[in-house]
């Protein structure tokens, strides 16, 4: 068998972290917090003793200070009714990290947040309806790291229903596809590069349905971890250079 | 007004032409057979006097000699239960054809044809159900000439269902997805490069349903045929040169 | 023959302006303008009467106002000393048209643009050099409208360098790689899509050469614009909806 | 620090061998075969003891019997003057493992390959010339997990020259990009998906130079294996499916 010593990851799982305090329905579901539930599923399903950290709005800079990330290799990102609120500062700095290589999992109705928008350059806009509608999130790329372990369906009694159009560039890779009771159709796990950085939109996850205790969904959120993360890479985005002819001649061969 | 002269179109319809001699059920809806509906509905869409030709796998040489695909711009391909009495002298002439710029329009169940699996280098195989489900067709790609004129969903109120996955390389571009109302879903839209050559894949149309009479299904295989079309191009597939060092400093500037 | 009648296409020029002012180096080889350089190859290649605008930095709002906009079916884009220069508000103004439909040539330094970093999401560094190196521009996407006419290499005789890393999302299409006398590579030619919107960069062109007057760079210039240009579609982002169950049987057939 | 358990990597380094055998200056630079020189780099590469097995064309079966493949996770294809002498029955063998789950490195004049052209549906034709000129590959890919470890360019002083257009479908990912003296240009580093199967080609490596002892190639081969691995999945390539509806409620949950 083969050993290999490689750093634990380095994880942090941000929320906005507001329907939970404010309507007791969602706090009955998750009663530590969307990210604490998504944490407690990383936990369980990652080897190697990755650190797991969370962070939410409220918190100074909402938990996303310049050291944190630094020492962040996937960064997971949930957030719905204040986008407004996250500070541009914030923002700037976690479009900077993730030009220098940290992976970005955006989730849910994550797909308005301005660090999404900014990353893809369109409206991110798609059709939305809350009837509690049956998902299917098909696999449609069984040749990815992402769907390893993952047969499909996966199966969602109740969702939020997302539809197309959905606004978003051309993904790098179409992963999954869920259809809905109500007919809809919705690209709902698609990657993308930026920079150095992975980004990987997963839209299955609401605050009104337990499905971020949904063993696969689980697997899907850590298999895209692992996807995301270059444990390797250094943190410096892309630059301008203006070298003079022949500069390559001294690379190392 | 702009009046540009451009040569016509020159189509041939492709139709293995079986079902509509042996079931009077399909007969039923397509008197002059699939081809024929189809041949039509492009008649119908497509401006500037087209010549469009059809031809079945009875014809000699399947009506697929050298001369007819020499003269052919795009080529649409309907084929089900004989896909193994299509020769594969042929089929190494369509390919050639294609590589060499000729369009092809691949429909519904020719994804298990020769041609098909021959250009994509894999199984091509899918989920299906005959149950007469409504089939959803989505635009994912309002930007795609394809979708020109297309708002969805197109419904289809009586389909064989298609589903995930569907073994296919990655296309260029995904243009259509379908839902059924079994759940399944299915990439229904898909287009390919292969050398000089422009291929679109569409699902939706079956023997046992009048699809190719539905006004908007026309409307996207009248697309289909202009996005593929290369009027302009010569047919001379890729070949290896070896060009000494230097040579393009003879190139037109 | 096809006499097909087309609204004639409406094509916006525009360009910094600045260089032609100040140095008259720029100013003996653009006399009018590198705008006006671009709008004469249009006028020569393009069939079908196009109306064929210009606008500079110099001029009110840019030349850019919202009507001149909803008249433009296609936008070009030159700039590079003073991109820091173009408000805000224009700049929001032409993206919103983009991811409505309107088609974008981004041209040489646009990289650094603020409208095309605001689409890409990334930094859109590179590598650059002036050396007057010899610039061979590779067709690799033969079966691409915008390499229609076009045998490779073009052969640019004095070029600034442009080298990769090129800081952009994964093209939707590669349709150029360039190679200079030093050795460097660039993805000189690549496309994406914006909501609604087809974009195309394209690198070669300097103010300090006249390639602006190369035939099939001209060539290239000209099958973009027709690439880029929907004459049919209105000019709507896409945006959220939230239709009820069903909402869809009441579209046409 | 993360102690993980995973199976050791299973690798089969296939080569044509004839070269070596017939020509006293290829057997100078590879006294142990290209397949030999392949094997080595791996092996001081690749963490957790993988098992690398060689295999040439001589040996029975071309040393890939059903068993071999069975119990390979990563085949690397080196052929280049008798990909015809290679058996149909082994090609159809490769495929079908491919198509479940097999990673595939094709290298160089593999292009060529029974198996590569099968699985790509094309020529895969393309321009070369035997000049001894440098060859640059640039990383056009930093975020790619072929180019850990990588900066670019790699510098190869003496090479075959290969150049567009190479006739490939679109890949899935492109990854290199190289130049060479003589101004070529060339997609020397690409990935493709068939069925669940990952391949990667890559062009560097020729049997007239020591290319394959370079550093920087070896270790670009090493993450391509590592890349097109899937210790994990099954060997059953995609196949048709007929399931009753509501199948997939007896999913896992």
């Amino acid at each position: 068998m083969q050993h290999s010593t490689i750093p634990p990851l380095r994880i942090t799982v941000w929320n906005e972290g507001i329907h939970e305090r404010t309507e007791p329905g969602v706090a009955a579901i998750y009663p530590e917090g969307i990210h604490g539930a998504i944490a407690d599923g990383l936990r369980l399903l990652l080897d190697g003793d990755p650190v797991i950290r969370t962070a939410v709005l409220a918190d100074p800079e909402h938990g996303l200070t310049e050291e944190v990330l630094a020492e962040t290799d996937v960064l997971l990102w949930w957030g719905h009714i204040a986008h407004d609120q996250v500070s541009d500062e914030v923002v700037e700095r976690v479009q900077r990290h993730v030009l220098g290589g940290m992976g970005l999992l955006v989730l849910h109705s994550g797909h308005f947040s301005k660090i999404f928008t900014r990353l893809m350059g369109t409206t991110c806009s798609l059709l939305w309806r809350n009837g509690a509608e049956r998902e299917l999130v098909w696999n449609v790329n069984p040749a990815h790291p992402i769907t390893a372990g993952i047969e499909g369906p996966l199966v969602i009694d109740k969702q939020e229903t997302y539809g197309e159009f959905f606004d978003i560039p051309t993904p790098d890779d179409l992963v999954f596809i869920s259809s809905f009771s109500g007919g809809e159709v919705f690209r709902s796990g698609v990657t993308f590069t930026r920079g150095r950085g992975r980004i990987f939109y997963f839209s299955p996850g609401d605050q009104a349905y337990p499905v971020y205790y949904h063993p696969q969904i689980r697997r899907v959120l850590a298999n895209g971890v692992r996807w995301a993360a270059q444990t390797a890479a250094g943190r410096t985005p892309p630059a301008v250079t203006n070298p003079s002819r022949g500069w390559f001649q001294d690379s190392p061969a």
